[in-house]
């Protein structure tokens, strides 16, 4: 039967496409809250996609913030269920100018689909939602019962998303979550991603005096926000590029012997990843290799910083407030709650003469997530990839957050699968974020296969077999 | 003589104030390319006014970049002729929202004028040329000749300002400028300004990778550009807040004995400093003190940073660029050139490992100056202040900068004298600037005194005779 539904792919790729480009037209930019309008348009046209797709049941629910869509088809009573997820914001397009064609205007160059959420996450939303209507339209059923969730905060570290689950704890019940969030290491190496970062955001403030003051007449006796900000900053690191605050590095979980070897594959040099990166020199700790340091070694960076005079020209002040967002992505087992405070403690014990330190501990805390190794959906997705590739996945971790996992382990006790086209390349949250056409095609037969190795592997667990292997 | 205008003053205020009033709501802020229509405006309304007080030339000269206003009265062939200088351009009045009312809209609140440049520099430009109204209206003459250049690029440095005086030579022959521009020390002192600061400005770029990227997948191993800007700025002084970059100090002249002398008598603490300018603490070189400080040592001062996501809500971004500019104040006998290339040196040799630091030197270079202390102007205008205020004047220097006397030296080889009623403590620059009414009154009259001072004191020493003391 499977093999009747992949069939069908390549003619449907065009037709997937069409219905990607016009859900990319949408900024439904989540941190803005000028986009509330696109919010809810966005929201409307994934649930218009899940219906047209053939599931029965499609809802778009409040959550307290940006609706979540909601989906079920449940035509399989006592089959699993696996629970899609997905989110339909994306990151804000900024800065504008350094876009080669406009982020919400998609367009296609040499393979390539840009525009702003191309990638992450409306690209491989679209394809999980595009495989299972393959699905319906050829067979009428799905392999497994499927149900969809589709948020619309991920971009801003889902504050609500906790709380919705347990509140619609009963139209989620689920044997595991696949999501369609995450990304593949490279191109060329089909990999499977089993651990996630955790991620704490603070914003800092300095103040420094009652008003801007005028720099000549007070230069070299009044104290300045910005010189003192910037101490703060640079004691955050050392020279390599190392977190100084003490006690960050305390609780990290040094990776399984295994996980390290299967890195040490990837054979990810310094030279080959500052090309892939396309940055200037490779920082940071010199003992562990760059792929231990982007998997399972924490990072804090400052992610913007503003103080004085930003306004055309120039002003000659003497800054009395900078501020600054930083965030720290976490690996286990470390707490977010506890690296806030270690940072927090730090800024302020650090604080130069004459600056006021405030820190403020922002929305969208995430813990770092580590999937168990015998998960049963994780053999069903390196089934399905073998498939689809040809070739066994390597086992790897991501340095994004996905803090949706975290939730559906705590709140549902769900494990979560991460089984994504996009790879780590096609810049997501900057200019010019892309999908590579080729992983369109790929990443749409993958999940045609999904879903019947999903059936396969969780019946097999359920029933204590053993599932075949391809 | 000068008693009888001397006696029209107090019913002079309230018209002249009217006048300064309009001329305010002008927002004629040099820096931003947007206002230019109302540089313009402003040009044609000091015309105006200069044409109403009885000046009988008055032209709007163009400069290349805003215009200049000229007038002349030459009514007495023979005798000595003063240039009063000022401009009619205004800083930006961002940040709107710290404003109590509206920086374009002059309000009246417990006897201060607030508005932007009320202090720095319309209200003192309105008191010269209404003084020089009351003599006209009342004399028909005045004591000596006067010529007016009132300019519209010194908050952007006077770009424009030498090639304009070397052009205009001809109708600028005079043997002393008086300055509307510069600000008494403080309320209660009356001073004389004998020397300002120079100033350069740089702009610094960092780079560290050619677009932003996700600070998940990539924390830890990529360069952050704010890092490194933040590295860079930390790294221009020391804890104390003495500039750190080398040879920044090696050509400054110590002050003359008798003016730290006299800068002692200010009785300047540091605590009655830090109230006085609202900062939180008193920073830099503690071998000096804070009248010294101010007026004899240079400083370098961060004037305005940015780097990575600024908008609405935050974004977790390595930021791959971040910018700043900063600018040194300087003191005899440093050379704006010089201490920006050391500068840029240093940044330069300082650049982080991965980031790549360019360096540009801003428009508005400006030299220090300090006035021979035998210049006979500077007698006339004490022997006003004295009159004015029944006390002899402090001599002491202003932190600020004012290029247009080192251009008046170097194009035309005149002194100036720095002649304004505006206190230091006036918010120039910042938020709710403001200008005393009592200091608007007080300063017609002082003007009404100087036309006769001056007059007789370069005719005495034209003559080689000594003035007559008060």
């Amino acid at each position: 039967v499977t093999e009747a539904v992949r069939a069908r792919v390549p003619a449907a790729v065009v037709p997937a496409l069409e219905r990607l480009v016009a859900f990319l037209r949408i900024p439904s930019v989540s941190t803005d809250p000028a986009h509330a309008g696109d919010m809810e348009r966005a929201a409307r046209f994934a649930a218009g996609l899940l219906a047209e797709a053939g599931f029965p049941a499609v809802e778009v629910l409040p959550t307290g913030g940006p609706p979540a869509v909601w989906a079920a088809w449940t035509g399989r009573p006592g089959a699993p269920t696996v629970l899609v997820y997905g989110h339909y914001d994306v990151q804000p397009a900024d800065p504008l100018d350094a876009w080669v064609t406009p982020p919400f205007e998609p367009t296609v160059r040499e393979g390539r689909l840009y525009a702003r959420g191309a990638s992450d996450d409306k690209g491989p939303v679209v394809q999980a939602l595009e495989a299972a209507r393959l699905w319906l339209e050829t067979t009428g059923e799905l392999p497994l019962n499927v149900l969809v969730l589709l948020e619309g905060e991920e971009e801003v570290g889902s504050p609500h998303l906790a709380t919705f689950l347990a509140a619609q704890r009963d139209r989620l019940r689920a044997d595991v979550v696949v999501s369609a969030d995450g990304a593949m290491w490279r191109v060329d190496e089909p990999s499977l991603i089993v651990g996630a970062k955790g991620l704490v955001s603070l914003a800092v403030t300095v103040v420094t005096a009652a008003a801007d003051l005028h720099s000549g007449r007070h230069g070299g006796a009044a104290p300045n926000a910005v010189h003192a900000l910037a101490r703060l900053i640079a004691s955050l690191h050392d020279e390599d590029g190392r977190v100084a605050v003490p006690g960050f590095y305390a609780r990290v979980r040094p990776p399984a012997p295994e996980e390290r070897a299967a890195w040490a594959r990837l054979a990810l040099s310094e030279e080959a990843y500052r090309c892939a990166a396309g940055v200037r020199g490779v920082i940071g700790e010199g003992e562990y290799t760059v792929a231990e340091r982007l998997f399972a070694r924490p990072a804090l960076d400052v992610n913007g910083v503003t103080g004085g005079y930003g306004g055309p020209g120039s002003k000659t002040v003497i800054p009395s407030r900078a501020s600054m967002t930083l965030s720290c992505r976490l690996v286990p087992d470390q707490s977010p709650a506890e690296v806030a405070k270690l940072v927090a403690r730090h800024l302020t014990a650090k604080a130069p003469f004459g600056a006021e330190v405030t820190v403020e501990v922002l929305p969208g805390m995430a813990a770092p997530y580590l999937l168990p190794p015998d998960t049963p959906a994780l053999a069903a997705a390196e089934a399905a990839l073998r498939r689809a590739f040809g070739q066994a996945p390597l086992y790897v971790r991501m340095g994004g957050t996905l803090p949706a996992a975290d939730h559906f382990r705590r709140v549902l006790g769900l494990a979560t699968v991460f089984f994504s086209f996009s790879t780590a390349d096609e810049r997501f949250h900057a200019p010019n974020e892309f999908f590579r056409l080729e992983r369109f095609e790929l990443g749409l037969a993958a999940w045609v296969e999904l879903y019947a190795a999903m059936a396969e592997h969780l019946r097999a667990r359920r029933d204590g077999r053993c599932a075949s292997s391809t």
